[in-house]
C-alpha cells in the first residue's frame, strides 16, 4: 500500500513555485510550516505502541510503532500504516491570568524520565465549530473547565496541541494532543482523561482514539 | 519560472496513502481540504487587476490578472506568477450576538452586480499572535471595533475570510480577506478600510497588500 520512498511533503512538489513571499518572484522550494508534526504509525519508530483503543467512532489501523516527525516528511518509513499531521498554533481559548498560571507550572515534552507517551486524536462535531466564540469557551472553561482539570495535573503532565482542521487536505481529526510522563504519573493521566471525557465538552467530540506508547530508547 | 502542468496539490502526491480516515486502511487518495481556496496572479483569470498596492510592508509581484480556484489546484494557468492559498474556518473573535447582527445583514460573494472585488493579504506580527485570546479580542473589537466598522457597511460589501497561518506550508500571509461590491459601494470600501487601518488592532499588522479586480466576464 505504502513505498517507501513515496514523498509525502509539499516542499518537493511546490519546489521552484513563487508563493509570493516577497516583492520579487522568488525561485526557492516553499517552506514547510516549521509548526509542523507528522505522527506516522508502522513498524518503525522511536516509540512502542502498548495499546491504541477507539473511545467514540472508529479505531485506526493497529500498528506496532509510532514515529513523529518535525519539518518536511519526504520519505515514510518503512512499513508505515497511517500519518496524522497538525501544526502547534495560538491558544484559543486562554485568557492572560490562564496563561500565566499555566506558564508556570507547564513542562515541555521529552523529560528524560518522561518515558510514557499518549497520542489522543480528536475530532468535534458540525455543531461545536458552528458555535460562536464565546459560546465555545464558555462550554470549555466556565462548564467543562479544561483548563482547570488539565492545571491539576501539572507539571507532571506534560502537554502539546496540534491543529489539523484548517490544513490544506481534509484530515481525520480536527486536533491531535500528544502528553508525556513518568510511569508514577500513569495513573494521575488515566484520571486527567477520564474527567475530561465526563464533561459538556465532550458530547461534541465525535471521534477520538487513545494511544497509549512507551520509550523505546 | 513556472510551468503549466506543474501539479501543485497535494492530493496527487499523497494518493493511495492512507490518511487513517476510517477503521480499515484505505486506497483512496488524500481529499483536499473543501475550504481550501487559492488565488492565483498572472495572465488568466476571471478577474483583471486594476491595482496592487503594498500598505505595509513588501508588494507582491504585478500581474493582469487573478484566478480564484476552489478545491485541488492541480495545474497552474498559463503565466501564473504567485500562488496565495487559506481555508475558510470557524469565526475565531465574534459573539452570538455579533454573529446573529452579520447573519442578517451580510451577504455571499458573488452578486450578479458586485463586478468589483478587493484582494487583502494581511500579515500580523508575533507580539500579536503571543497574545491570548481575551486580549487579542479586546484589541480586535473593544479597541479597534472591527466587527462594528463591518456591520455599518453590510450588505453593500461582501466578505469571505481564509486563513493561511496554519496550513502545512510556510505562507506569506496570515489571512486573505475577499470583499465585492457594486460600483455605487467602491467609495464605502475605501472609507471601511481606511478606517480599519486607523485601528489599535493595525498596529500588529507587519504585511499588507490591497489588490483591485474587476469582473471580466
Amino acid at each position: 500500500m505504502l513505498t517507501r520512498a513515496m514523498t509525502v511533503g509539499v516542499a518537493a512538489i511546490l519546489g521552484g513555485w513563487n508563493t509570493a513571499r516577497g516583492a520579487e518572484p522568488s525561485k526557492g522550494a516553499v517552506a514547510v510550516n516549521p509548526r509542523l508534526y507528522s505522527f506516522v504509525g508502522g513498524e518503525v519508530g522511536k516509540w512502542s505502541v502498548v495499546s491504541s483503543k477507539a473511545i467514540i467512532g472508529d479505531p485506526l489501523p493497529e500498528v506496532e510503532r509510532l514515529e513523529i516527525m518535525t519539518g518536511a516528511v519526504t520519505t515514510i518509513p518503512d512499513g508505515g500504516k497511517w500519518m496524522l499531521r497538525g501544526v502547534t498554533s495560538n491558544d484559543r481559548y486562554v485568557t492572560r491570568h490562564e496563561k500565566d498560571q499555566l506558564t508556570n507550572k507547564q513542562v515541555a515534552l521529552g523529560r528524560p524520565d518522561a518515558r510514557y507517551m499518549a497520542l489522543i486524536p480528536i475530532r468535534k462535531n458540525a455543531r461545536w465549530w458552528a458555535l460562536t466564540q464565546d459560546e465555545r469557551r464558555a462550554i470549555f472553561e466556565e462548564k467543562s473547565k479544561h483548563i482547570t482539570v488539565g492545571l491539576k495535573y501539572l507539571p507532571g503532565i506534560a502537554r502539546r496541541l496540534h491543529h489539523c482542521r484548517d490544513l490544506g487536505e481534509s484530515e481525520p481529526f480536527d486536533f491531535l494532543t500528544l502528553f508525556d510522563f513518568a510511569k508514577d504519573d500513569a495513573q494521575a493521566f488515566d484520571d486527567l482523561v477520564a474527567e475530561l471525557r465526563t464533561t459538556e465538552e465532550w458530547k461534541f467530540v465525535d471521534r477520538e482514539v487513545d494511544i497509549r506508547l512507551v520509550r523505546t530508547s
